[in-house]
């Protein structure tokens, strides 16, 4: 297997900074959009054939050096019976009010309820001869969507019961990273090199409530991911007031998003951690020249020392030009070679 | 007049720490949302006895150390012509794409366009003993509405058109921030004694945009503030990866969001600003206990030097109950007596 990945996540040096790209499979890609036209989305997922090949889809266009499983990260609270619907965003009609509503994601099974997803991994490493990476939503983003029953901008539902009933919120986070943490180890035993965590709204919170809630809940998933010999990777999109905090989860690599330049990231870090990251996605739907200028500069913002993996700081836009993507991909081959 | 507020803007000592909140004028006070029955939001603000009577509830009611004029940030956008609508939300049908849609803006004339926002200042300033701040949109956050035509997560298209028409991206700040400027000399031509600008989603910008972008239209606002010899507030929400940013923006008080402790905002801003925030709303739902320790906290983090405005880090919810707005402004008060 092409390594570059997996080492740049240890810090080991590599030849080229390597590169993969958050949403890398989806749609911005004309052969993704084919799909999906005959499929809805939540077929795509859990058909491993299908979710396989758009998975490889970007790998086959650009040559990005690891691969990201298509899934969403509610495919695990899907799996276990708790009704999503995608209309497109999630929605969920009967959000999380008392602790019964646990139940479903307590009794959470991976071989019994994500089978397809397992089986679409396994189909990608005898594939593919980059890394696959496994994922999953941090505590606090499925606890938003599960609180509060859809997306929101401020996930007010989810916060207030952080302070009305912070022993029932305790225990949806605990439940949730429960589940998160079986769900990643089951992803690696199928055959994922590496388990990334998304945390895309825990930027909501103050950092006395990230490290008195989230925080315990997370360190024991990055403890299990640990356990299974796979490196970690912990996004948290909006880190800039919570970097202090990433350094104590026991991840091995900081997912920093587009606000944070990658040298004030690297100085508020441990340096036992690599970074990931961090061009803003919307500079992907600008001129090629600017995009070559932008990525230059996360290249010097994450300097010379090892243990970067370049990639965006957020998801990549549905516009964005698909020859920018190769423009973004080649540059980072060019300029960081060592 | 009370000058607790002000003698605060200018870190001048005093005897104990001035309080306001965000949006304290508003759906979660019952007197509001009896008048809110008889008439709709956009007549509200148009009205000038409904205008100064709705700011003015919340001083008659818990006694803040300064009043916030009842009106939208977009309220001088509606006054020069650009058809917005509330659904609740702000929605443009007509969005600005060429520079020829900026005509209205560029015609704004306070006079002609808000009179009744400046006579609802001129009544409030007859009746109250507080100081009454008004206050604009930060040219970032009205281009969002502007651009997008509604609200939204990202507000991608405005930020697309930072990096595909980066000169009209320009026109267009430029054209809203003479606008705001002229909109808060009017302000304070008719009473008001201080002026916020409320930047709701500069957050979304890498430190590069913002600087490059919005800060020099910012600085020209604050500086024709400076010269009306009143104080001024640029409160940024998102505000941890740009407080090196907000440090030279020539802003007198930095309003801080939930996100950053204040003594780490001191850190990291010029020893000349006070600093204005910054108790996360969402506790205000949460117990009265919880809320004498965050708000005990929050003066903590301020410290004993002079500057310091107490305030939420963003709006109150609209679901908080009054009488914790009661619980936080006599815990200020008991708390910071010196």
């Amino acid at each position: 297997m092409d390594d570059l990945f997996l080492k740049a996540c240890r810090r080991e040096p590599v030849e080229h900074t390597p590169v993969w790209l958050m949403r890398q499979a989806g749609r911005y890609l004309p052969e993704y959009r084919e799909l999906r036209a005959q499929h809805d989305f939540l077929s795509m997922t859990r058909e491993p054939d299908l979710a396989a090949e758009v998975t490889h889809q970007p790998i086959r266009r650009f040559g990005m050096d690891a691969a990201i499983l298509f899934a969403d990260i509610l495919t695990p609270v899907a799996g276990c019976g708790i009704d999503v619907k995608f209309n497109p965003g999630p929605v969920i009609d009967d959000p999380i009010r008392k602790e019964e509503d646990l139940a479903p994601i307590r009794a959470f099974d991976a071989a019994k309820h994500v089978p397809e997803t397992l089986q679409t991994i396994r189909l990608l490493t005898a594939r593919l001869r980059v890394p696959v990476i496994g994922f999953g939503g941090a505590p606090f983003t499925l606890a938003c969507y599960l609180v509060d029953g859809a997306g929101s901008k401020d996930f007010a539902r989810t916060r207030i019961m952080f302070h009305q009933e912070p022993e029932l919120a305790k225990k949806v986070l605990d439940a949730i990273g429960d589940m998160v943490a079986d769900y990643a180890a089951a992803q690696v035993a199928a055959g994922a090199s590496a388990v990334q965590i998304f945390d895309t709204w825990a930027g909501l919170l103050s950092p006395r409530d990230f490290a008195e809630m989230e925080a315990p809940v997370l360190r024991r998933i990055f403890d299990r991911i640990r356990d299974l010999g796979v490196p970690s990777i912990y996004y948290l999109n909006g880190c800039a007031a919570l970097l202090g905090e990433i350094g104590k989860l026991g991840a091995d690599v900081a997912g920093v998003d587009w606000r944070v330049p990658l040298d004030v990231a690297r100085a508020a870090l441990p340096d036992t951690m690599a970074v990931q990251g961090n061009l803003d996605p919307i500079v992907l739907l600008g001129s090629p020249d600017t995009i070559r200028e932008r990525v230059r500069e996360v290249l010097a913002a994450a300097g010379d020392q090892p243990g970067h993996i370049f990639n965006l700081g957020h998801g990549i836009h549905k516009d964005t030009p698909p020859e920018n993507v190769q423009v973004l991909v080649d540059t980072v081959r060019e300029e960081s070679h060592r």
